[in-house]
């Protein structure tokens, strides 16, 4: 007997290979076949199930939390799987970033066997994105030849570094240097905290829980700490001095190491974070998609079913610029990973020159990905219609998990004013004969992209890579360019870069949406295998590229990119476009090749089973373990007896 | 001792008298004076703690909202405050709306007096916005002369209703009506579901909660339910017969009452819908502008204090608009109420003249205001930085409970399409000689919007509410007029509504905001008195109305309502706005006279004694009550102390 598949029909409509595409999305058959192992199993485990996540207390959660942990660490030394589970976050490489030879060879080890539980211990109650105001203070004392670690303020408390509140043993602090009386800036300690005995705090440690977060299940399944420090002593060798020294005799010493190699780990970090936002953007995309096809709204001729909610152009125009944002993201953050290989070769060749277009690249690139990937998980969430609402949905767990990556790792609107600054100084060096490179080549043909005139006469223009590609270069170069001159007109650069901070940022969001625009049609021009594949993707791209143009329609026509009447051509297109996507949504979303486990929503099913799920999922909340309601008999009942006992006025 | 006010100088700051503004926000001195004692009475008494709500599970949390309700239905006895807190959601109005004399005089006392508890069970787990798709059945049976309720599938299961789940007697069920074999369409029934005696399901009754929902806390505190009928029995006169009946014999009459008088109630719900929306996006707003000052991050001089953050522009440009669309949203709040006064009037008077008029301006409003505050509470979150994810800035919870409004009483993206069909209809009439009024009464002047040009040259002309109010009109007519003359393109209009739907949502959402342009410049004309009241108000109209344009500038210039340089300006003007806004921002929120109990936020506390308070909440968290968690022995240590065990493969 076959197996249910309410979503058979949906899957024969598909115009193309959509194993195939499983392996595009993947990035290569090696990398599907892993995924794959080890998504199944982890689903198959019984120990990993995760439906009952919203229902437990913050206790139970926590414990649950732990229990899983501590089954995947066993599941990984069993199957040699070393680090795909589990992750010490930043604490190990910073200590390889930071850390010299032997500081490594001391910890790293500990760390990779979990000897020892470290975790990454930077953010104040008081000090966010600025790193360089952090009040924490190491100081260091000659005549013991420690650190003393000190929180001298209530605002220089440690707080939200994960895994620290219950769980870590060790810290890596970042506190402000203070040698003989000077302050050298903020640099990274190895800190215990715990005792390996029986985990109790050491003295002079304050540690806790920062309570509650956004959600229920989420990151409450995580201890983010809160960390005071009474005078605590370390010894000297825990300050990680692969970039700075402290020696015996209290003397400061910056290293020849360059500190641009620092970049390497964050342009790492942030490709690792754009990775994630294609997979939780094409999650929450996969269970929108599958919903709207079995969900049914309206429409219904002599008594026939309603019309499937994804026949609906306001669904389609919601739903498929996501769908087609999730394969973008996926593909810039493929490319990304090609940039970290290549900028590491280059900082051990001693050659920087690529850095700073690198740093605004990967900057930018995290933040736009990320706030959009925030947004469309809400979007998709409402797209769900009342269902969505339900935490067996899925999508409101998923959404208190993403936030976060718009303000860690660099508030989002922070990292696009680095941007920004990145593109006036371009800007200002355009005369000097200084050509810019890689993501910001196109600046070198400004005089061009000022004045070009875009070429669409007819909808199907807008299907012209070429034509687009220039559309963005000319908006982002216009805009860029705009902002420079605008900042002339005022006293200093400073004054100018603040009241103009917003044009700035938009300027910013130009940019980048170019480089992921870019990207997608460099994939395009690669050798894609398997039936209608290449197809599929040319028609996901002229949906991502033209639904940014129709969201940004303002930028593009006040800047004389393209006319009005262009605009409403794009338009046009898009709309025909939607109607291409339409047969193939639901193998475009089996391709994330994701099991029900992942999805872990009932929307979302494979088989498109929702109702009897939906029906059966809500007879387990704990509420509907008794008929009548605890508190009945002393809340509801004396109020229907009308025994309320009212006191005298 | 002065109390401790760390916003006591941003307080000085003002340039208007807040006292007067709280009264202009409370829309009378009365209503002022009544909101201020109940808020008052609430934060005082200790039953409406509700600080550890994010922290109980899902059992005590709901008992803990039965503690809360039992003991407020106390108070409103004792205070004979009848009806502020408690609410029966639909269940009365529905009765009163559309029940005869007989049925009113029967359940309302019962239901007022909560001898009954009832909830209105309309919405299905299968159907949602399309109510005339219900599956319920409710058969009229000659014999017995009583109706048969019926569930003939699992989708016909009644799905969310409030109250439901685990405290209501009785629900008001809407189900298609049968008599003699013929379906007469859904008509509402009052249906017991608990036994008054013991509150065990009725026989034939299956009831029971849907499960958690999105957030902790939130409406995880109310009993969303689902039910099922087996073919349960209910006299005749339970079929609510205001509008319709069924007489003895079975046959189905429809009343001489003019169906329109339920848009009464329709109008009512959204004006209330739309005031709610004004109170979440004023909360969101006070706690993130009362943060944004106590908050600092970079720009520290000389090791002075860094910059407060509400000083930065990209916080400004994000924050402000917000700001001054929660005024916004509460001046159309208030004339929304004005509407409902009028159009019971007319309704009275048998006048169905504005009907079509009032639906489509209700529908619009509460999509559009819904939507924003959604979007807004978010976006405000965000502007808190990191700690905006903490349970204890109270956003997380007030965006988890108020996002539903964007999907009940009409999911916002069906309504706009309904103001649309409106639209087009004006214009195809426009002709005819028929005068379009009240707020459609600008598409009269359309002949001069769809040619006028916006007399901008310098900046500051934007300030003129007549200029923003000419390119408003001539946007939502042009937008309009496009959208009626592409319609006829299409071989029949219904395929060309379904085909160009997401620019009809687009036309209905540059009417929508045109109203509410309007109505804060109809206010600004009324008399306000207090020093420097008025000028905020102009200032904040001029914020909420220039950053709309900047944010659908593509709209204003595509259209020609503008040029590429007025949009600049408009721009640059509200650059100089924003800095109008920064001195008077603290007071512009406290005008909004919340008390820290209602606003539940640490971030937003009054007095902006923000750190030391969010560092004593933290230590409640249930994780804090053992130094060691629960759990260190099971998993932890083992991994410490390299015990597991490892299967052989």
């Amino acid at each position: 007997m076959e197996a249910l598949d309410y979503h058979a029909e949906e899957r024969r409509k598909a115009e193309f290979d959509v194993e195939e595409m499983k392996i595009v999305w993947a990035g290569s058959r090696q990398a599907y076949e892993i995924s794959d192992r080890v998504a199944r199993l982890v689903a198959s485990d019984p120990v990993f199930r995760k439906d009952n996540r919203t229902m437990l207390s913050r206790k139970d959660l926590f414990k649950d939390t732990l229990r899983k942990a501590a089954h995947a660490w066993k599941r990984i030394i069993e199957l040699r799987l070393s680090g795909l589970f589990f992750s010490c976050g930043m604490f190990i490489p910073a200590i390889k970033g930071q850390g010299n030879e032997e500081q490594q060879q001391k910890w790293l080890p500990m760390a990779y066997k979990m000897q020892i539980i470290g975790c990454y211990a930077q953010t104040e109650l008081g000090h966010g994105s600025n790193v360089q105001g952090l009040e924490t203070t190491a100081t260091f004392d000659p005549e013991t030849d420690e650190f003393v670690i000190h929180s001298p303020t209530l605002t220089s408390s440690k707080w939200w570094p994960g895994g620290l509140g219950k769980v870590s043993t060790h810290a890596l602090v970042y506190a402000r240097l203070i040698t003989d009386g000077q302050d050298h800036g903020v640099h990274g300690f190895i800190v215990q905290l715990r005792s390996l005995d029986d985990h109790l705090p050491l003295p002079g440690i304050t540690v806790g829980d920062i309570g509650m977060k956004f959600g229920s299940g989420a990151y409450n399944s995580m201890d983010n700490g809160v960390l005071r420090f009474d005078h605590v002593r370390i010894p000297r060798d825990q300050m990680l001095m692969g970039v700075s020294q402290v020696t015996r005799e209290g003397k400061f010493m910056q290293s020849d190491v360059p500190r641009q190699l620092v970049y390497g780990t964050m342009v790492y970090v942030r490709q690792k974070i754009v990775a994630d936002a294609s997979c939780a953007l094409s999650r929450a995309v996969c269970i929108a998609t599958r919903y709207s096809v079995v969900r049914r709204q309206f429409g219904s001729h002599n008594g026939g079913p309603e019309t499937q909610v994804i026949d609906y152009k306001t669904q389609q125009s919601r739903l498929f610029p996501l769908l087609a944002s999730a394969y973008a993201f996926r593909f810039v953050g493929e490319w990304l990973k090609w940039l970290y290989t290549d900028v590491t070769q280059r900082l051990q060749a001693n050659d920087f020159s690529t850095l700073p277009e690198v740093h605004a690249c990967t900057a930018g690139l995290k933040s736009v990905t990320t706030s959009a990937t925030a947004d469309a998980i809400e979007e998709c969430r409402k797209l769900c219609g009342g269902h969505g609402y339900l935490s067996s949905s899925g999508l409101p767990e998923l959404f208190a998990v993403y936030v976060p990556a718009c303000t860690y790792e660099g508030d989002n609107v922070v990292l696009l004013l680095q941007v920004a600054r990145f593109l006036m100084k371009t800007v200002s060096q355009l005369g000097s004969g200084k050509k810019p490179v890689g993501t910001i080549a196109y600046m070198g043909r400004s005089e061009h992209l000022l004045q070009c005139r875009c070429e669409v006469e007819r909808a199907e223009d807008w299907l012209k890579p070429k034509v687009i590609l220039e559309a963005f270069e000319a908006r982002a170069a216009r805009m860029s360019v705009t902002c420079a001159n605008n900042l002339n007109n005022f006293p200093n650069q400073e004054e100018g870069f603040a009241q103009l901070a917003t044009d700035l940022a938009e300027a910013a969001v130009a940019h980048v949406q170019l480089i992921i625009v870019s990207k997608f049609i460099e994939k395009l021009q690669q050798d894609i295998p398997g039936k209608g594949v290449k197809r599929q993707l040319e028609i996901l791209f002229n949906v991502y590229a033209l639904s940014l143009l129709h969201k940004h329609l303002g930028d593009f026509v006040a800047s004389g990119c393209i006319t009005p009447k262009q605009g409403v051509l794009a338009n046009e297109q898009l709309r025909l476009l939607y109607s291409q996507v339409r047969p193939n949504a639901i193998a475009l979303v089996d391709a994330f090749n994701y099991t029900d486990h992942y999805l872990g929503s009932v929307l979302g099913r494979y088989d498109g089973n929702v109702y009897p799920k939906l029906y059966e999922e809500a007879w387990k909340d704990p509420l509907n373990e008794t008929v009548v309601p605890d508190g009945y008999h002393e809340y509801i009942r004396p109020i229907l007896k009308q025994h309320i006992r009212v006191a005298r006025l």
